[in-house]
């Protein structure tokens, strides 16, 4: 749930103006993302998505998240499309904040993804990978291997606060994790974040990417692990091998995992499970007792975690 | 802010298919409204909004609710309309919430209103005045004058960690309050709850009227005296004449007040002060230390409730 900042409608009409769009006719701030504010915005031209980017999200960065989205819509990727001001321009500002317009993207997430909605995110994900080759801005991955022990050390003894051993748990794996982190696998553009409520679909097909907010150049096969994380266990923390082997053979289906991503697969897995456990475990202590924001429950990627432990190799995802 | 329910694409997608207002395209939570979760629907039709009622609405309120708005828009006030189902319902069930659809309305609010506002928000509230006479359900101000003091005891001496003083100073204009409130008034179905943020403007031209949640039947210039409190003061708690006069005389140019009406402004102007004095001061202490959704300030209603205390007669208010 998001929205931080209030918009006044003389502000966004006077940015409105500098686009192509029309004239604004409604905006609502939506519940969506949880980096930035969001807004749906009507024109008479139809209906935009407006961002304002909050402190979580380095200025900097911008260029490359919204120079991607373009990059990818142009090479027929659905994802929501950067629109230029008048003076060619995709960024300008609104109350204090950087501001973007992007199209709006029909589409669904799904709740209870099964097989088939498995099976279409890999292949959307491979044609994003494919997609981002000739991307020219860089943005290493601010989330990887070395940042996962800062993280954690910021979070400190506390973590033991939300379950009784967790911290000698994350510190064994972060040992295993370091020694083990491949390095030299087939890398590009990823998403990073494509969790099921960053794909849209309208019916079964599946319609669009959105929040490319976590992008940035990495291994494809650690793209791939998040997504085995995240969109193929049940709710009860047990792994769904025909998810995993759907979501895998929709992503070879467009790009043939090699041999050496094949063997780095349950690694990447667990590094991928401790990435999320780690951030979700800093905001889950930083939430103030008593407050109406729940932060996310980092015990379910502990759970994965467990499951990745067990894994002896990539054909226990469901790798053929 | 709201959105408190969260809502999965086949629970919606299977209550949309029950209306003729074609395929579900998108939904997304918007933050707007703070007893109901509201959602933005695309469908194939158009733009809707879904309202989830949680529990601080009263399921035995809403076919006057919605019945009002339908009765309201069918004598050509612009406010949401209810969608009906094929079976003519209004009411449906979303994710074990009662739940009804509405068309979507253009419009901006505005969050630094001048005369002009005030004078096209006093007019179109005495049409809603004249539009509501013949509607057929009645429904109780419960937020009127016998409601304050249990309200207020309900907040208890705490009310002084929010302000030394506060207090003794509602109960002293408590019982002016209750000693001299008008019941003789002319009464009808009042909004209740006119604030700007219930107000569309497309340009200059005020294009609609949301969120009757609070409205009921009481004195019509109980309704106008709401409306003094939230569109004629300035950010500072000081009374703009300028807006006041414009707004009454919007007001009258459709209804005007008669003798008593008038004579009974000032200790209406004070009760609607205190009504939203209470209501904030209640919710102010009813959220814990350190939560991320701040509440809104009762001490602007203290302030108003001064300036309201000092006033003579109509005339101060810009009445002619």
């Amino acid at each position: 749930m998001a929205v931080y900042t209030d918009v006044s409608a003389d502000d966004l009409a006077r940015f409105i103006a500098r686009y192509d769009i029309g004239e604004l006719l409604s905006y609502k701030g939506i519940a969506e993302g949880v980096e930035n504010s969001n807004f749906l915005v009507h024109t008479s031209a139809g209906n935009f998505i407006l961002t304002l980017y909050e402190k979580r999200v380095a200025e900097a960065d911008l260029p490359f998240f919204l120079g991607l989205m373009e990059h990818l819509a142009a090479r027929g990727l659905n994802c929501p499309q950067p629109v230029k001001n008048r003076e060619g321009g995709m960024l300008g500002v609104v109350a204090g904040r950087p501001a973007a317009i992007v199209t709006f993207l029909d589409g669904l997430w799904i709740r209870k993804p099964n097989a088939g909605h498995c099976a279409a995110v890999g292949e959307a994900m491979a044609r994003l990978h494919l997609a981002g080759a000739d991307f020219p801005i860089k943005r290493p991955n601010a989330l990887s291997v070395d940042s996962w022990r800062p993280l954690f050390e910021h979070a400190g003894p506390r973590g033991d606060s939300v379950r009784d051993g967790l911290c000698s748990e994350i510190v064994t794996e972060l040992d295993v994790l370091e020694k083990n982190w491949p390095r030299d696998l087939p890398a590009g553009v990823i998403h990073a974040d494509l969790f099921p409520d960053n794909v849209f679909f309208l019916g079964d097909r599946l319609s669009g990417l959105i929040d490319f907010y976590f992008a940035c150049n990495d291994m494809f096969a650690y793209d791939v692990a998040i997504c085995l994380n995240c969109w193929c266990f049940e709710p009860d923390h047990s792994f769904n091998v025909t998810k995993g082997r759907a979501l895998l053979k929709g992503y070879e289906k467009v790009r043939p995992l090699s041999g050496i991503e094949r063997a780095a697969l349950p690694v990447l897995a667990r590094g991928a499970a401790m990435r999320f456990l780690l951030t979700r475990l800093v905001d889950w202590l930083a939430v103030p007792e008593g407050a109406l924001v729940k932060p996310k429950d980092p015990l379910e990627y502990r759970g994965k975690l467990r499951f990745h432990q067990s894994v002896k190799s990539a054909s226990d995802y469901g790798l053929s």
